[in-house]
């Protein structure tokens, strides 16, 4: 099976020095695990998540992106900014969309896993946004786009076609994509903590 | 159908003069629907589910309830800072927690809705928490528990059967979850409002 999606991903700084660093540690991440409530079975089933879609990574984020595409208001991040598309950039953040989505179903959620969501949460925020790439883009995206667009990364009318297309039953499928909401929304607590104020909840956001 | 689980919720102020203020208004709220790709059949299921749900409200907060007693690290927000248990917040919030889900299936999404979104929000933080009910209670609940611990509200696995206990078929109790979860991850949005750090995304979050 599949682990990466091409040999080479530019920007792809998993696990390498240069990567930032989670303010928490993975005694801290147990916690959210269970806030979330994600087992063991959850685990296996993100596993097994992973296999199916390996080798479709590439058409579902053209599925995400052609409704980023319809909506002006989603869409305007990835573009330069006098509004044309930018190959370059969407080519580099599409790989690494790409790999995101075999990391969160068959990396291990260890500390280089909590950096490396921390470097994904920096990469949509002014600190990081657009140097990874070099581009000239809008600066970040608001925290309640990146939000409220995680519902159509979850969305059952995207995902379980293809979960299921390599014949797992109906109820495995309800599984999988149970497991994978939930580790959506544990990162996006994680990914919100650039946004947050640290005078108002220090080391807590 | 029954709108109101009661006739007297204590600190419910939804569309009263006191409430808080949106930082947003219709206009804004229409692109996050989009992001979360809410359609008019979704608002439409949220219909059907608030209908279902009436009259099961308090049984649906008792099983999320049970989730957050069985973790310390959640369950100690609604306690007091002695580490009791304050009965008359849990029954106040309760109730409130229980018409939250009516107005999510029921009320329309206007400037009403979004301000008591807000007053949600900051009773979640160090602005409001607490002072509702006039408990000692910690002051605020960090943002990355009040993100995580919607998977819980979102699990299908307490929700569908509520959902399909008055008949609908399989489909249509999908559907209804599906829209549910858009709206909840609406409001999650809403409420990481407070939270942010306004220098860096003035008006923008």
């Amino acid at each position: 099976m599949k682990t990466k999606i091409a040999e080479n991903i530019p920007g792809y700084t998993y696990g390498q020095s240069g990567v930032a660093k989670s303010p928490i540690n993975t005694d801290e991440l147990k916690l959210l695990k269970q806030s979330v409530g994600m087992t063991e079975e959850d685990e296996r089933y993100l596993r097994v998540a992973g296999e199916v879609l390996s080798d479709r990574t590439e058409e579902l984020v053209g599925r995400w992106r052609t409704v980023i595409a319809a909506h002006p208001h989603l869409a305007r991040y990835s573009k330069r900014l006098d509004g044309q598309a930018d190959p370059h950039y969407s080519q580099n953040s599409g790989l690494r969309f790409q790999q995101w989505i075999l990391d969160t179903c068959l990396r291990p959620y260890d500390q280089d896993w909590l950096n490396y969501q921390q470097e994904i949460a920096l990469r949509h925020t002014s600190v990081k946004k657009n140097k990874t790439d070099g581009v000239e883009s809008i600066g970040y995206i608001p925290l309640r786009y990146v939000v409220t667009f995680t519902a159509v990364i979850n969305d059952a009318h995207i995902l379980k076609p293809l979960l299921a297309a390599k014949g797992h039953s109906a109820e495995e499928v309800d599984r999988m994509h149970q497991a994978w909401c939930k580790s959506v929304q544990l990162q996006i607590a994680l990914w919100a903590e650039p946004y947050t104020d640290t005078k108002i909840a220090p080391n807590e956001w």
